[in-house]
């Protein structure tokens, strides 16, 4: 069994730390000192260097295990003064909205960055994230939460309002995490490629109602929304069983993809043939 | 409003073709020819060279859009031999076994490809998948898939039983996609690298029983349990609701993470310090 | 084993047929004819006088049962010309009214009559269900559904608009089933005794919004919304899991208390003294 | 505005006390005294006499309001020693068990309560539930309860376990809710009327597996196994929304019916005709 240098657990790492007897999980920074955890005091002077993985105990013979974070625990983990996306909401927006190495993404508004870290962690090592965020104490918060997971290189944080526009044009994806996301629709459709994705997450039927009515009235369409619900279960042999509670609701998600109308097409490309052919013929409509 | 290269439909594409109000979407590949839809015939003729994401119409004037499929659409729209995972359970498994750019991923089996696409998707353009198929056909078709979308480079197919092991050593995560996945615990331990996550996805309580156990009994360690619901609404102005029926079931979603005994830990690491300080304290619990 | 009157199949009863192979269940009236199911001929003259819950074989040896519907069971089998309430919300909404043996309940509209049926069936043998339906040939139904089950005693039909009245006073409850009940709320609150109980049960985000703005404005409160969910599981032993697919929205129910303005109380009470005593303090809210 | 005598508030009664700014319900007996409540101090004193669902203020202008409690009211607040068994549960499982006016119901074990009191509710005038608890401590919870509710004239309690049978025979329905129902199948199947209907509720998977299998080994058909989730709502105007957290497990449903083997079936009645005419055939299985 041989240990690469990724493999250790290095100064300046953010780690998890699993106690399993009581199924405690925390998410601590790597520094050479003693810190003090719920459970007792943790001395990391002792663990630097060694794997990840490993099998440890406290002195007190509790036995706990050092693991290195995934970036949806890291966008989880961020220091926060916002509610954040919950990362089963944060897995499924960044999927829908295609996200993944080289994407030119507009996120607005930044938050805490949670958000915007797992978004940066994706479009490595040649894509951008582009946060917009209008409170400045807000923007300071994410700016600090992306910069100590080294993903600042992957970030152009902007202060800014939606309404004055995104800078960015062409960009593949925005997503909109604010409570009037309807106000930022103009911005967002301008900055965005053709066919381009746009997500949002709202928690109230109110906000539901008039961003869709907004989407609709815009020149947005493939209109979805959906809702995830992550059920958890105690995974204990022989008495297996759903958690008594669960999250039951953060914000219904909301997707959409801008279009062109046909009157803004311009000279650049000729105007489209009708593209059916005579004679069709409307079927069974069950694809 | 300038339009790049990559903002056109081509020859080879995979595209969405979206009616809004039939609320349709097809997904195909663009070839210099007329194609047969439920809604009628289209001609690819006439779209090659033209922008995505513009507002066209059929020759008798029902409105429809060419979209570019994100990497999650492709998932879903794999020629498929077998039950597929679903993308809500795809984006979840994706981001909770951290893959990202530049992971090294063993997926066992490839089935018809779908978890591989989605997972080749996002390791570009340093990472690597490796996915194993026992039944030559599921391979073939897997293989052909990936193919097809242009991600071969990022996928290594190989032929074989998980029990027989893995070639690989120290990945980042396993994925085993597998009705019995407890007879590939072994080879996804010495695969995995200390520290390395695990999935599994499955239907059944039985099954869901023995892999518990089993992953108790082995060296594996942070064993969660989740399943994924989504609810889709209808995004109808004024007449927003849930879907009548919805999917209720694919899998139960396990992960695990790979963890080393001290007595496995050989001579190349010295044995741990005890790492909690004197006086430990067992305190409040809710971290 | 004895069998009492009440235990043997009698001609004009309603019965469950139940074949386990294929889990099918039909709802049919018992008649000294042979019918037609899906299943083959089956000759209702050879099991009348014969037990509920005999093993009985077709003659081709397909294993069948007889079994007397419960009233969820009669309402869900109701002649239908309507969208009728599903039993999940049927029992939830019964238990949340206190509908019970005496109790006085107003529902409008009748539909087919599959509330109205239950709720008779909960009422025996003191008390009424007041069912009103403005549309005609609604109301035919449900009389003969009612009818048919035998529990006409227990309802009193009545065509006419909530806008216009209803005629009774002091009832325990009021069920709006209807897709503008705010229509109905002041002749619901005229007809309702002070502190009972109203609920209605909506399809739509506009429609709830509507509604709960309503019963705000008007002499209601303790408001709940819920919304029940069944999760149906295949019950096969080995093989247990939750169905594919499941219904995933009939409505959301809304529940409120009706109450007396101090100004509307009249002269027939004393006006109430205060009842918190000196030094009222607001503590802890967790009760 | 009339008032009859029993829209007043007697003392004796059992109340809830409704606090809108708070959201606060209290369930409390009426006496003539005053009690303490995290709100402050509330005098009955004043209140005996007077109508329910009158809008009263305490000496603070706190608004509140007196409601009667629904019997599924009085089981949720039985004084408890034990798990019991949630409303959302009760209400179904009573709706599928056929409990009615007049229905004949076995419950095992007693627990506090809860589940007699709302059954006992609704067999009234006629019925008669049958509560067997081996637990002597948690029987005398059990009878106080019932007693306090008024509720003893529809309830017999006897102290023992199900695996000594029960002494009644041709009863409508069962309700086992212990920890290890199957051992009390051959009871409960001893005491079912022929077709009567059983239920059980249980947390595990374990418990479940082992359930359906020993339904199955025994003479139970028609098993069902449903799960029951509320989703309660904020029902405030312009900001309506699921609530943050819910419920998410109480309990697995599983239904069953009785029936009688052919070998069983004795001489009281011949043996059934072959019920399928000549020429059965298996066609279309869409019911």
């Amino acid at each position: 069994m041989g240990f690469g240098d990724e493999d250790l657990i290095k100064e300046g790492d953010f780690a998890i730390i699993y106690f399993p007897r009581k199924e405690i999980r925390y998410f601590r920074r790597v520094e050479r000192k003693t810190i003090s955890l719920h459970v007792g005091l943790l001395s990391w002077e002792g663990l630097i260097g060694r794997p990840y993985g490993e099998e440890l105990r406290t002195r007190n013979g509790e036995p706990f295990y050092v693991f290195r974070p995934t970036p949806l625990d890291l966008a989880k983990n961020v220091i926060r003064q916002t509610q954040i996306i919950y990362p089963k909401d944060l897995a499924y927006i960044s999927a829908k909205l295609g996200v993944r190495s080289g994407s030119r993404v507009i996120e607005c508004g930044s938050g805490s960055g949670a958000a915007t870290t797992f978004l940066a962690s994706l479009v490595r090592p040649d894509g951008m994230v582009y946060s917009y965020e209008m409170n400045k104490s807000f923007l300071e918060i994410a700016m600090k939460n992306v910069e100590r997971f080294g993903l600042s290189q992957w970030v152009r944080f902007k202060l800014g309002k939606a309404e004055d526009g995104f800078d960015e044009e062409g960009v593949d994806a925005v997503l909109l995490d604010m409570a009037e996301p309807w106000n930022a629709l103009h911005s967002a459709y301008r900055s965005l490629r053709s066919g381009g994705i746009l997500a949002s997450i709202l928690p109230t039927f109110g906000q539901v109602e008039r961003m869709i009515s907004s989407l609709t009235e815009m020149n947005f369409t493939s209109v979805e929304m959906e809702e995830i619900l992550v059920r958890p279960y105690k995974p204990y042999p022989g008495r297996i069983r759903p958690d008594d509670r669960m999250v039951a609701h953060t914000g219904y998600l909301i997707f959409a993809r801008k279009f062109i109308r046909k009157e803004d097409m311009g000279d650049e490309v000729p105007e489209a043939e009708h593209i059916g052919a005579e004679g069709d013929s409307w079927g069974d409509l069950n694809p």
